[in-house]
């Protein structure tokens, strides 16, 4: 007969179940044995029959027991390892950066510093306090339709380009909507991305599709060539600002490239914008959408950047021609953002809260960027290296002028603290050639930090 | 020489800028064609030299215009078709429900105004005003760690479960985390999804990967002959709720489908429990994860049943023998959740407010769940059908007993304005046939609405 003490924990029946559940499965009760009839069970323990009852509802409703008419209950069979078995689980560490520097030229840092807080505050304040049925129910796969009016018209006033919100699909960042785009053309399409380029791309692609090759990039921006050399049928490129080299596709390149799409049916063109926003001077080019007019290009934007890389929100833009087959092959999947942070995104671009904090970073990188550039100028690195990159983006170009290489540039930055990264990181495909060549990302850094840094980088490469 | 009237929106170097443009793209400056001096078009424009040095400087680097040295500036040539030609873009209309219904049976929606949120709100407002750099930044792939650390907390109290904040990885919604499972196990498997189940889950699985199967489902669950004939690798099975059916899967059965999954290396499952809180009596059940010991189930679960449909979080967790190969290949994405809803949620489920939340709807699904049930029996529509579900989740099945058919329920019911859902939609595999079934879910209607609906469905049905 079973042993058990109770205690005041649990309702008796359930300390009973739990019971007579492990009995089972560590076997001390085999299969097909007879258990102690209700009444018996009651007298035993000292509990009431409607106890004993329910528990073997309850043992019987999840397969640990039957019952056999007029007979009583009987223990099932439980085949396989037993729960009691469980081994003890080795558990990874999450890898943690092995080194500690205290300057970082990262190219991946926001300025905390200067995130509109309050008003972003001020607006979930308001949302949440609306507390309508809209927060809390799906949205439509696409996303909340004022938010779309919104980047719809955000994209009309900043970049000239004329798209309906019904065009536009917001989702938890590029790299999901990147997978969402290789769903809507096609696993067994050939991928190309830029290369040297955003070294993330490059794996989204090699973890959705099979046939990914390398696009190669010139003064202008990817090359036709290659994209024909290599039979690739759909470019992810980023004409506006290419990433890590800082190449603006000239007009002609971009007419180039569009040619090309239209040669082919099944030729397209990701277009990837991520930081447009943030040309630092003149006006930005027009974008290979604006210049389509064959439904060739798909276009990809982020407020990661723009905002805050903790927030996930994306968009893409559609062509018209593509949007029956997204609609019928992808419109059962919920939009991936939040319904209340796209609420609050929508307020924040219709108010022109987003312009104004995209203007004051402009300004703001624009400033840090001619720091550091003179900073450099001023300084006797000027002779062994030589200051390159654009007017658009977050980060600079530094290229070694007496030979030496990037390994030994990063690895005596290192002994200094100082974090920088070279070129060679950010090509993806073939040999991984060192082409004495540092990327310095400064948008998460302050005037002092940079002066800092070029000091420190001053004690480690002259 | 250029005509061009200057007006006080914009600088007067962008506005030559944009003009001269213009003409090259529409083809009135042709390829080679010289440009006017800078000098010539300042004192015809009557405007300074520098503003046009600018704008020639700004066409320069963009592509439009280049330099012969000592000889002027010439237009580029531009291919491909020009940007005036833009044709008139076509736009397919989202689409909408067809039809009006008053009363809507979906399983599919939440009760908002049992939505905690005054709570919500003071969270959200305690973490923007910590305005911390954690709130920015991105966290690790895998989500915050002090969510990762409450949901195993979590699991651990309310589930049995014991597993490792490192084992748990947070992303948007299932449908995300099914395709990041998808990656992690391969393309190239051959998946299984119960048939009868979420539609959804067979359409994610669909849009991923070639082989996809279905699973035959009797009255406990997911059958093991079945997984064995249709050679299925990867069971996404719903062992402590099956949806639409109600089943709960027994003891035996579970351990029968561990075995199954240890006999061959390249076996898995994945175990969706995704409204295992909502079981309305009694206790859960073990989950298929707790009984195994070899690190064949993977574990998904979502707080978008539990708390709101418009709140994209789900998680899994992962077994550690496959943490090095996630780590590795899929260690690059990240987390596709925001941070600022990561660490809201992580404080609601830390002071034990989710656990009070959910405790309050399942009572309350309790009570519409017999309100809804007395209904029925009490009203003549019992002569004609017989309710089924089990004790779990917020639905119910109706079944002709009278050889009505699925098609002539819902249209009848569509007549008097109530939406419910045949059994055979959710279906994925083989021919469509109807049983004859109805499913009614409650989770979204107060007792007053499921009283409307009873009389609405006594009137289209009797």
């Amino acid at each position: 007969m079973f042993t058990l003490t109770f205690n005041n924990d649990k309702p008796l029946y359930e300390q009973l179940y739990s019971y007579v559940r492990e009995e089972i499965e560590q076997g001390r009760i085999g299969p097909g044995e007879k258990l102690p009839s209700k009444r018996t069970l009651s007298a035993h323990l000292k509990i009431s029959v409607v106890t004993v009852e329910t528990a073997y509802a309850l043992l019987a409703s999840e397969g640990y027991i039957y019952s056999a008419p007029g007979s009583g209950y009987y223990a099932e069979r439980i085949p396989g390892r037993m729960r009691g078995q469980t081994t003890s689980r080795p558990i990874l560490r999450e890898r943690q950066s092995e080194r500690e520097y205290s300057i970082d030229f990262s190219t991946n840092r926001a300025d905390t510093a200067c995130f509109p807080f309050s008003v972003w505050a001020k607006l979930s304040r308001e949302i949440l306090s609306s507390g309508g049925e809209e927060l809390l129910n799906t949205c439509s796969g696409k996303g909340v339709y004022a938010l779309r009016q919104a980047i719809g018209d955000y994209l009309r006033s900043f970049r000239g380009l004329d798209v309906y919100p019904e065009q536009i699909v917001v989702g938890a960042g590029s790299e999901y909507l990147t997978g969402l785009l290789i769903q809507l053309l096609g696993r067994d399409k050939i991928y190309g991305v830029e290369d040297p380029g955003y070294v993330k791309t490059q794996r989204v692609f090699s973890a959705n599709c099979p046939g990914v090759r390398p696009i190669a990039v010139d003064g202008s921006g990817a090359r036709l060539d290659s994209l024909v050399a290599q039979g690739i049928q759909v470019a992810h490129i980023t004409p506006s600002h290419h990433f890590p080299l800082g190449t603006v596709m000239p007009a002609a390149r971009r007419h180039e490239i569009l040619s090309w799409a239209r040669g082919s049916e099944d030729r397209y063109i990701i277009e990837d914008d991520y930081d447009s926003d943030f040309r630092l001077y003149g006006r930005p080019m027009p974008t290979l959408l604006s210049l389509d007019c064959s439904g060739k290009v798909l276009y990809l934007n982020t407020f990661t950047k723009s905002l805050a890389p903790s927030m996930r929100i994306g968009y893409m833009v559609i062509p018209p021609e593509l949007l029956e087959g997204f609609e019928k092959r992808l419109g059962f999947y919920a939009c991936t953002v939040p319904v209340f942070e796209q609420l609050i995104l929508a307020e924040f671009l219709k108010r022109g809260y987003f312009e104004r904090h995209i203007s004051r970073m402009r300004k703001l990188y624009a400033s840090r960027r001619s720091h550091f550039v003179k900073a450099l100028e001023n300084s006797p690195l000027s002779q062994v290296l030589e200051v390159k990159g654009s007017n658009v983006g977050t980060h600079l170009l530094l290229s070694s002028k007496n030979g030496r290489s990037e390994k030994e540039l990063v690895e005596l930055a290192a002994r200094e603290g100082v974090r920088v990264y070279g070129l060679s990181e950010y090509y993806s495909f073939g040999e991984n050639r060192d082409r004495g060549c540092i990327i310095v990302g400064y948008s998460g850094m302050s005037a002092q930090e940079i002066s800092r840094g070029v000091s420190a980088l001053e004690r480690a490469w002259l």
